[in-house]
């Protein structure tokens, strides 16, 4: 069993702890949560000030041009493309990862004449099912969500595009990338990858793996801010052909000509639809840029061994009490976070909550605790589990406070 | 011809003249550029401050609940329904313009069955047409653009929705909102009416006409910042029987079931789609806030007159140079900006811009100049006909700078 002394000298061996200064983190929290909202970066702060000050205030519309907005999407988009193994011109930051899988899949669709099926499994993030089934039924094409031991077996000549998200939003569990992607293509399918959960949280390298499209999210492991935008990935060989159905005038090979007929930028660039949303954008940069500066291998080392701890150390102190592993035990199949089920899960969640450690939940059972490496230390998954024994040896989560579901994220 | 002396007692007697000190505006410059971009009000800037550090900062998860951000979009948009004539829960602020016309041209198709032209005019702002081409490349309906005085001609019986933009955003001439939506129902068609130049500048009553759908920009007359989110109207009486094609996962009518069958939400709430842009987002609210504090008549009638005098100060100080008008001479025709042709208007504005005064161009001859009545003063339009005036006397719109177009707004 890992004791307090191991942990502090974890923690003091720790190359990337100095990150945790360039967050702001509210004292005597725990924020374990990082996969839904990730915390504010202090530089973001000072750029929202600045965007705000001087390029709204003072630059007003010059700041277009002037201070760089009109190419911020295909710049933030290039810095991201580092972290999923993408090159430059294949990924742009704009509207919502909903909106961008839609512009995925409609392409797809167009790409692959004569096969109309999307297909999708079971578990997969609904909003990822929601938009396929929208785009079905605007375009008479069909949506097949199976079990997902039936995903390979399914891939026959009608399926269009296969659309799976890397990173389980409930189990943490991770998909094999590469090997689903040869299989798809082996069945003349194209594929469309979900990077909501692993953007940021676990290795992925899109160009080795040959995959068509993929989608993710701005405001989790990014640390881009509520409501960050999202970016779109569309393999350079793919570009050309992949039209572009949200086709709004930033996509426009030449959107101030106000030509009357949409012709697409040639590049990724198509992939823009209205005009994007500038102070939320501008705080993605910065979430970006500090996780650039960090060594990616040494974030996810330290981020299984946070999670390897955690597991443990609920495993040791909470023996008995009703807890079981929810996310696979091997560290190269589990993402960034871990997941832990408890038949009272969602009350023991308000209650550790009160107790000043942010995690969440997703029903029907499971405690989601997200590991952000970037900013976590060893100490904080310690007490962490010290108030969470707390709260069950108390039984704080009997109280009817911790039962009122009114919780919206 | 109307003296200094007029003019400065125009601004004298301005009831409206204290909303000015609301905003933050370079000294010295002319800011005749707010149907582009809005200038920043004073209150945004405390408020995305506020946002940056409590809510996502201190606040973080919590805030989606606590500082009320999962009801931003509509709280905004029953906001927003006040200033064009809509009722509670028929507004929401979502994604983009482009993006809502998208989502209101396929509800109305898929509500119109049998027919399938989506009819627009030659003139209309690019975006509108460009969305509806996506959309028709996408379900086999059918774009017709045709010249605007074939309109009314055009509505046939397999017109399913007929999309115009209220204010034209190159003339300012303003669509008979009312007598059209009349033409179109007769005809049996929809109608989306686009009403980004029209909002907080001219006045607009959707629910008094009957219209079946609305899009509109934030970022313009508006004041919410750089791409602030955008809205979208739905008549109530259409609400339960139109598609939310983009069905995005908030606008579930329980998103945060996480079922994996898509079920709208009953109202306006299943055009939201993914999660919004919060700092984008909550600053558009200051800027509405601020103009739902003017007396909306007043404010139209200050636009005219200051519109007004800006075309007589031109007509007469700048007899003889070249100038035209674009823009209708009637008041209630002519939307929130003038615009006068040139051959020469973009060197001219370049030069203009030089000096000061901040309007804009649109190909091929029209300076554009935007009068938002809410900040401007009768004497920044004499200020800015004086700069005009010099250019053009020193000839300063020949020099090779003004002449080099580069310009992306």
């Amino acid at each position: 069993m890992t004791t307090l002394a191991q942990i502090e000298a974890m923690d003091a061996a720790d190359a990337l702890a100095g990150f945790r200064a360039h967050f702001h983190l509210p004292a005597g929290l725990v924020y374990l949560d990082g996969n839904s909202l990730g915390p504010l970066p202090i530089r973001a702060q000072a750029r929202i000030a600045q965007v705000t000050a001087r390029e709204w205030g003072d630059g007003l519309i010059n700041s277009w041009e002037t201070a760089g907005w009109i190419d911020a999407p295909a710049r933030i988009g290039d810095k991201i493309a580092r972290l999923i193994g993408a090159g430059k011109g294949e990924v742009l930051v704009a509207d919502s990862t909903s909106i961008n899988l839609f512009k995925c899949l409609a392409a797809a669709l167009a790409m692959q004449p004569g096969r109309t099926v999307m297909l999708s499994e079971s578990g997969n993030f609904p909003t990822d099912l929601y938009m396929m089934q929208g785009l079905a039924g605007l375009t008479g094409a069909r949506c097949e969500v199976v079990q997902p031991d039936r995903l390979l077996a399914s891939l026959d000549a009608s399926v269009a595009v296969l659309t799976l998200t890397h990173v389980n939003y409930r189990s943490a569990a991770i998909h094999d990338l590469a090997a689903i992607t040869r299989a798809a293509h082996d069945a003349g399918a194209l594929v469309a990858w979900d990077l909501s959960h692993s953007v940021g949280a676990v290795p992925v390298d899109l160009e080795s793996a040959g995959v068509d499209f993929a989608v993710g999210c701005g405001y989790k492991f990014l640390n881009g801010g509520p409501g960050a935008p999202a970016f779109i990935y569309v393999a350079r060989r793919h570009q050309a052909a992949a039209p572009s159905v949200l086709s709004g005038w930033l996509g426009h090979r030449e959107p101030f000509a106000f030509d009357e007929t949409y012709q697409p930028d040639p590049g990724i660039g198509r992939f823009r639809c209205g005009t994007p949303p500038i102070l939320s954008l501008l705080a993605l940069e910065e979430g970006v840029d500090l996780l650039l500066e960090a060594d990616q291998a040494a974030l996810r080392g330290k981020q299984s061994a946070l999670s390897r701890l955690l597991i443990e150390l609920i495993g040791s102190h909470c023996e008995g009490m009703g807890f079981t592993l929810a996310s696979p035990h091997e560290d190269e199949l589990r993402g960034g976070h871990v997941s832990i089920r408890h038949a009272h899960g969602f009350a023991i969640m308000q209650a550790l909550k009160a107790r000043g450690v942010i995690g969440d939940f997703r029903g029907p059972d499971i405690l989601r605790f997200g590991i952000a490496p970037l900013y976590l230390r060893f100490g904080d998954i310690y007490e962490a589990v010290t108030r969470l024994v707390r709260v069950m040896r108390e039984e704080a989560w009997r109280r009817p406070e911790f039962n009122r579901r009114a919780s919206v994220t």
